[in-house]
């Protein structure tokens, strides 16, 4: 059992977890509990390693030797270490580090959604998630986004990462990319309402800032404005 | 294509999407949307049929391909039908016709969530998808709560329905369990913080009704009271 703050792992998932120019270099992200870890492997996902403690229930039991029979190395952690490197409040005593493989944009697009400047990591997390829930294909996200791999990112995307490609993008990279797809900008402000809208694909919908809307190089690629009365209560 | 409410598949659907019974006598639920359709498809569930429109995005095609490939008959419908048929604003397209099979309890149990006499169908399918994220073992409901096939607890669920066994038992079914699982009932107003609670393993953590509280039955059953004082910021 690993009890000492030391140890090259728990240093390892210490600085992923808090630091996003360590998941760039390192090429990998921490996720928490066993839903999640349950949709890593169920995506065969590339893992890295799990770190558990002996309060872990049965059906995390039954998923460490899921993990062990794909040859991962599961190692037991103390819950003083699992408090210290969780992200959460009540950790569920496993916590599993992933390898990020990014997935290309799919062929032939009809239906991106772009996250342009999004400061807040649930937001984020939730744009993926109802992204995903919504057949949406992929969503990219702008330089001044948060990290989709931040801890709180993932956790608001409830396994959803696993599911769509998520892909940061420059502007030059989304100019070149709106040539073949129509760019909507979704304002709660102003536009058409999103529902009068007769979509065109191939689409790319672009969320902007919380505060202060979409950016001028987005805005100056913008099609067309729509108007997503409130987002949150789009019925999926 | 469809065109005809008059067709015994329509007419099915629209039957399943409005009638516990017709769920309960045909064992069969509707899901709706790209998401489910592809948890339902992860999850080898069993299919009856899929329609579609000819609306549906590229996401939809690569899938409706995945369901041809396995033997599942799909028929293209009218939009104006998808719209009869949807229990959604805004149907995606897409519609699958599953089987219910009712997956056992666990064995062993160390963690499960019995849903007392919750009617809020919302409020079910977030305590399913929440059961599933903070890892509970399985979702037990009881009389008086509201069909977990309904299609807004199926909507709510977000795909937890196949991923967590849920099941509904009666009062004299739930006693028996009693003697094995310690019931620990959740209360927004009295008993102990959770986080202060020592849960002794197995446990079965009950929700009671909204306004009401749980019934008379399970209070009688439960072994303790814990304080959950906003299920809604649980953190997962």
């Amino acid at each position: 059992m690993i009890t000492s703050k030391q140890n090259t792992k728990v240093k390892l998932v210490q600085s992923l977890q808090s630091s996003s120019r360590t998941r760039k270099s390192e090429n990998k992200f921490v996720i928490e509990g066993i839903r999640l870890a349950e949709e890593a492997i169920a995506s065969n996902w590339k893992t890295d390693f799990v770190l558990y403690t002996d309060e872990i229930s049965q059906r995390g039991k039954s998923l460490l030797s899921k993990y062990e029979n794909r040859g991962v190395l599961s190692t037991l952690v103390s819950t003083k270490l699992m408090r210290l490197m969780s992200d959460t409040e009540t950790p569920q005593g496993l916590l599993v580090v992933l390898v990020w493989q990014s997935m290309p944009l799919p062929e032939p697009m009809d239906f991106i959604m772009v996250a342009d400047r999004i400061r807040d990591p649930g937001n984020l997390g939730t744009i993926i998630r109802t992204a995903d829930a919504a057949g949406v294909q992929a969503v990219i996200t702008t330089p001044g986004t948060v990290d989709f791999l931040s801890p709180k990112v993932i956790r608001a995307g409830m396994g959803s990462h696993f599911h769509i490609p998520v892909l940061s993008k420059d502007y030059k990279q989304l100019e070149s990319l709106s040539k073949s797809l129509n760019f909507y900008l979704a304002s709660v402000n102003e536009g058409f309402p999103y529902t009068d809208n007769n979509f065109q694909l191939p689409t790319a919908i672009v969320i902007g800032n919380e505060a202060e809307g979409a950016s001028q190089e987005i805005i100056h690629l913008a099609d067309k404005k729509i108007q997503i009365p409130c987002l949150e209560k789009v019925n999926l």
